[in-house]
């Protein structure tokens, strides 16, 4: 039987098109920090109209075959999981059956999401799932929810969703420590987890998550919670479940008291998230990226917890163990692979760019490297998106001029809806120092 | 570890109402035996206003849970399939949540679909998944989908859906073979088979199918085709695949000479998609429930071939071994709760009452009773349902006359679009003659 079953491989993409959070701010007429301190943004990545979940998708799949010359014959299953649909019914997986056919057809719908990832599992991996800890908890809730199926936009409960995904943490942590508990005879707490990694819709509700984590501790009587802690803990000891969520106090207190085992823990989690935005599905994932890509040689031998949500709702708290690996499959291997850095450099590059020629500084030589920068310009650009949404029979600009080789894009939307990609010559790759390779 | 998995229980839910297709052929104008005959298809199933594909899987997930008394707690893992989505975010399993929470909430989308199947898999179980054998095909395809986000029908090119179908199922029996060949080390062919059963969105599709699977043995020289078939497939032996697809003389052929071992294999597992219609996602199972309903008593150490088919496309082919099984997992009681006759006849003792009614013969005295049973009304229904779909804020006529007990219907869809649902006061009972019992 297979031993050692896990994450074997990794591959990340998000679109080079971004928007500052401060710009966004000023744009929107919000006060200063809004976003940047109270949600803990700092960037937040969108689609343009040449590209949507399935580009994206099939940009993360074929470069992850491709960089672990991986024969597509030898994948036995293939998963795909978004938080949203481009059809009613034709699946997201369907469209990538192209990747795995001998002949190129061409065929998705913009969804607002602003990254993929690409996972390959399989045994003596690196990123060992421990499946025996794992709690999960599911309920039926709307504290977001797309029932207008013609609009591109969610309803959502801001109040209720936050609630709701701390009701569920709690839950799968309780479950969780039942079973860890029950395995290894003993209680288990943050402590016993080398990092914690969070779907991260905002980077705020992570810290508040995971604040959480030790005022549940704390409530159990764990080992994590220290004296000074327990002290500044003490006067919430009594709240309800419910009131534990309302108060404002205890999430300050608590937030307070944990902030070192958070920077030390969760913080290294964060970087993707805070750059890129809610990803939804891809979220929990992309945070455990930023801790490979943060700390990869520190990894081996440790445990990470992973809570994964979705809202509606479902989710689950499950464990990893970390091993250095056997090349192509190690630690080290998938954080060049992944190489974040490049990645976030490249569009920084553009930024300053983009800001050279607004500037009046450089001349755009070349229409298709201005980014959609300016939050004017993305405004414009989700109403571009909002017009396209659902529509059909019409051709993208096919500008991809800001996209890396080997990226897919959207060229067509023909009389049947029928979706059509093509791919940027080359490999997908973007260099180190942030600048694009010559693709082959 | 787990030995026998496979199916303890099953329970299926189709709505009472209904339209034969004899009397829409007369109502559309369409020549006498168009669906009957050139579809295979004797009536179908509809959704009125008050269910929809939420309020059929909380049916018939909680009638399976009452029926077999099993404890929510004891299920370890949920899973639901459904063809097309209620909305674009928040699952259809997170709706089903509401069965396993202490407390009672109450909330989903029509969707045309038209039956629920429920099935609880574990070890040591009478229907077992015999899962080394098994081959499967994905494949990008346009065949039917359902792109227009605003509209509750699909795009469908009729001609390339049953290619699409028939090359999947080529495919998939090719790799089921090879896998048999492999690890049995002789040929596989249909006679090995007891039984197949089809993804079955209507019946002419199923026996098209079979006689393509007869012409697959024919071509690979096995057992199953005697002299007889051979000479008469013989012309048929130099057509390239995609001539094989088109040739009208094949598809009569292959379907003549493969008539006698379709009766006996495969028309024991067609009645419920002929009297119900096309269910997508349930339809195979719907077709296997047929089997277990015609068969029970002499299914014990068959085995049983099921061909699984979703547009866009997905498709694979699985085998099953049955087994008497213990009480109250086994065969015969998986028939009695299933009670497919007094469900059938339920069905057509509205009808008749309908009929005497619209005859004169009868006064309606409970309007509840008055079943949508003519074209016309059939057609107006449907006409609501357009306007319903993806609509807010109203409520429904409540109307539950025609409705089991134990059954849920859809009451309210609020300014938020939150559905809310009620269960009609009692267990879900359908005697065997097709009256309701009274539930308690």
């Amino acid at each position: 039987m297979a031993k050692n079953v896990g994450v074997l491989a990794m591959e990340i993409y998000f679109p080079p098109t971004c928007v500052q959070q401060e710009a966004l701010e000023t744009r929107d007429g919000a006060s200063k920090g809004k976003y940047t301190i109270g949600l803990g943004q700092d960037c937040m990545a969108f689609c343009t109209e040449v590209e949507d979940v399935i580009s994206m998708s099939l940009t993360a799949v074929t470069s992850l075959l491709e960089k672990y010359t991986i024969d597509p014959k030898q994948i036995g299953r293939f998963e795909v999981g978004s938080e949203t649909v481009i059809d009613k019914s034709k699946s997201i997986k369907t469209f990538l059956m192209q990747i795995f056919e001998v002949y190129a057809e061409g065929p998705a719908r913009p969804t607002g999401g602003a990254a993929a990832i690409a996972m390959l599992i399989g045994p003596d991996a690196p990123i060992v799932f421990e499946s025996k800890f794992r709690g999960s908890h599911m309920s039926h809730a709307y504290d977001f929810y797309k029932p207008n199926l013609a609009s591109e936009y969610p309803v959502v409960d801001g109040k209720l969703s936050q609630t709701c995904y701390l009701m569920a943490l709690d839950t799968c942590y309780k479950y969780f420590c039942y079973k860890y508990e029950k395995l290894e005879g003993k209680q288990f707490s943050i402590s016993d987890a080398d990092h914690i990694v969070f779907h991260s819709p905002y980077n705020k509700l992570v810290q508040k998550s995971f604040a959480r984590l030790l005022f549940n501790d704390f409530m159990r009587n764990a080992s994590s919670v220290d004296d000074i802690a327990k002290g500044k803990l003490s006067p919430f000891s009594n709240l309800t479940g419910d009131e534990s969520y309302q108060s404002r106090d205890l999430e300050k207190v608590s937030q307070q008291v944990s902030k070192s085992l958070y920077d030390a823990k969760v913080q290294p989690t964060t970087l993707i998230p805070k750059q890129v935005g809610n990803m939804y599905t891809a979220s929990l994932y992309a945070a455990f990226a930023s801790l490979i890509h943060n700390k990869h040689s520190e990894l081996a031998g440790k445990r990470v917890i992973l809570f994964s949500y979705g809202s509606g709702l479902t989710s689950t708290m499950f464990s990893l163990r970390l091993h250095e690996g056997q090349h192509p499959f190690c630690l080290s291997n998938i954080a060049t692979v992944m190489n974040v850095a490049g990645k976030l450099k490249w569009r920084h590059e553009i930024e300053t760019y983009n800001s050279r020629i607004l500037n009046g500084i450089e001349k755009d030589s070349n229409r298709g490297f201005l980014m959609q920068f300016p939050p004017e310009k993305f405004v414009q650009t989700m109403k571009l998106m909002e017009h396209r949404y659902g529509a059909k029979d019409f051709v993208t600009s096919k500008d991809c001029g800001l996209l890396s080789p080997g990226t897919y894009y959207l060229t067509e939307v023909d009389s049947m809806y029928r979706r059509f990609y093509s791919k940027k010559d080359g490999d997908y790759t973007v260099c180190e120092n942030g600048s694009l390779a010559n693709g082959h």
